[in-house]
């Protein structure tokens, strides 16, 4: 058997097509998003989404009995083992959010009914489950750590009303659970971004989907995927408590050769489709909340960056505003991703395992000279 | 801005080179293995795990001073916050170790002084603990499971010896020692693997260590990787336990289209240069313990696949036998690759950040054209 042709892919595999996928539809020079073929728009305008993970899981949109099927399904599965509140009432206070959530998943593994199986079934299972439980830990979490008692699961709510019922201990308005329910919807997949990479690459392997999951955590929590939204927040803080104009500030940024978070992408080069309707939602709801500033600096940075570094807003850049807006803390904003993107990455693992093949790459050698001698320690 | 030249690569990226790297020299063809340029086997020969740890962090054998320097610091590290084994005593018994590693190295976040910090210092002081309290973890959680008491490191052995002995509360012999150190060796580093791979991609997030040490341990759990070596042991169980002949077993599972674990590789085309000194070891320990029956075994199985299906052994093949010698338990075999495998994940994370950009490959849409109509649920 002799060796592959070996290709040399572009620095960080930029361009270079790593699978055939039927999940996530993107054009990134058309602005284009779209699941299983489904224009993002037709679902942030009309879909919710469980219908949206009915979608991702199984191809198609659910009839009505399957959708009330898999909403049963979803409320079902809104429980925890009582260890993995014990575990997280021990996570010292100072631990990162996304810490957190990594390795409360990667436990959940010890008390999945069919951990041990691997196959379909089992992985769409999983599926249903871990979409329950991590929206449970992230809310869960948040209130543990500030000392409030942890709230029941309302398995009458949707997935989103749940989340935040769970996570305030008030009944959202409906503007407010369609609000999230967007943000679930336009979070739940974007074809192989570096998490969905991270969850396929390791369930490769013929590892586990809660090995995957947990993968997908840890490359989410990376500020360059995932963490973005917190950093575009923290900017958004400082702008406001400084007093400081939005632009002053953003071109002292770009003066100290800082990059400006949440803008962006690399594979759009157009504006982002869910940046579209996350910048509406962030402004609607600093309206009718009282709290439009957040929008408004958003707004001017926007612009700016716009005209000054021909940057479009990405996904991340006006999440910042609307997440806070829901009552969200900053630094859950990544895992409130995770509470959505779940959704993509266990619909990617699924299709990983139905034609798998191991994912592993070279890499050009550029070190000392083969072969580099031994000396001995006696010689050194 | 247009859009990049789009490659379609092999499936599993096979042939593709994703990064430039100076850790590891493979030649597929020749079956050459070299850590920085020094051959697998000069190293296997003459060197030992805390040196090999130490050329992979820091590119060159260290002087003296410095290796002296890195055991102190590698000894010093043995220690695990009480609270790791408080969670290790509340796993239920049933739990993978592969999830319970995975889980503990994640909770490790939260313990370590530098979790907030990913410049260059912090993660070569990672990669120094990691390494320690990874080799604790495995020793320490299967003695927990097994309802005896944990063994305190001791701090004037060798990362080999002080595994053994937290392992099996006896003090190892030379040869047992010796054996153990050289599989260590052996198993540092292997280019871009499934589970580096895993880290490297979830590390140029820029999110942290102890979630690309996570992702990887969620990629090295899967039979494609290393999970081959526990299920070549589940065989040579099998042949014992049942008194079939070897060849007649491999030929009953080729017949049921059933792969043979521990055989081929993506990359070698010839014998896999670590499997050489595998085979020694588990001949030479096999008979020096009175155990020879693994060795034997094995070698039926290699001779016959060699032959009739023109597969080498991989490292995975002789490790089964060689662990198992050593005492340790076959769902830890697994585990006990992390502990050698450590050491080249975080090199490589180092590696990645030294020269970071987000790998973020592309995927060929194959799905339902777009536009797929949406259609409203009362249609349905």
């Amino acid at each position: 058997m002799s060796s592959p042709t070996i290709t040399h892919a572009p620095k960080g595999l930029e361009g270079v097509v790593a699978t055939t996928s039927s999940i996530c539809y993107i054009d990134g020079d058309k602005g284009v998003l779209a699941y299983r073929g489904i224009d993002i728009h037709e679902l942030a305008d009309h879909s919710n989404f469980e219908e949206v993970c009915y979608l991702l899981w199984f191809g198609k949109l659910p009839s009505r009995t399957e959708l009330k099927q898999l909403r049963e399904r979803l409320a079902e599965e809104r429980k925890l083992d009582a260890s993995i509140y014990h575990r997280m009432q021990l996570v010292p206070k100072h631990a990162l959010p996304m810490d957190v959530l990594r390795t409360m998943v990667s436990t959940l593994s010890f008390f999945d009914p069919e951990e041990k199986s691997n196959d379909r079934d089992a992985n769409v299972h999983k599926a249903i489950r871990l979409t329950s439980q991590i929206a449970m830990i992230v809310a869960a979490y948040d209130r543990i750590r500030k000392g409030l008692p942890v709230i029941e699961p309302d398995r009458s709510l949707s997935h989103a009303a749940n989340f935040l019922w769970m996570l305030t201990g008030k009944q959202p308005s409906t503007t407010a659970e369609r609000a999230f329910d967007i943000a679930l919807i336009l979070h739940a997949d974007h074809e192989l971004n570096a998490s969905t990479f991270a969850a396929r690459v390791t369930a490769a392997t013929l590892s586990d989907m809660h090995s995957a999951t947990t993968s997908a955590i840890g490359a989410l929590k990376g500020p360059l995927h995932g963490g973005a939204n917190e950093a575009v927040f923290r900017i958004l803080e400082q702008i406001d408590a400084s007093g400081a104009d939005p632009v002053e500030y953003v071109k002292g940024m770009l003066a100290q050769k800082k990059k400006v978070p949440g803008f962006g992408h690399r594979v759009y080069h157009t504006e982002d489709p869910r940046a579209t309707h996350l910048r509406k939602m962030s402004e609607d709801l600093g309206k009718s909340s009282g709290q439009a500033k957040w929008f408004e600096i958003s707004h001017k940075i926007e612009e700016f960056v716009k005209a000054d570094k021909k940057l479009n807003a990405n996904v991340d850049f006006y999440s910042a505003s609307t997440y806070h807006t829901l009552g969200i803390d900053v630094d859950l904003f990544t895992p409130v991703f995770a509470v959505s993107r779940i959704s993509g990455w266990t619909a990617h693992v699924i299709e990983q395992l139905d034609d798998n093949r191991l994912i592993r790459p070279r890499a050009d050698y550029v070190g000392p000279a083969y072969p580099n001698q031994y000396v001995s320690i006696s010689n050194r």
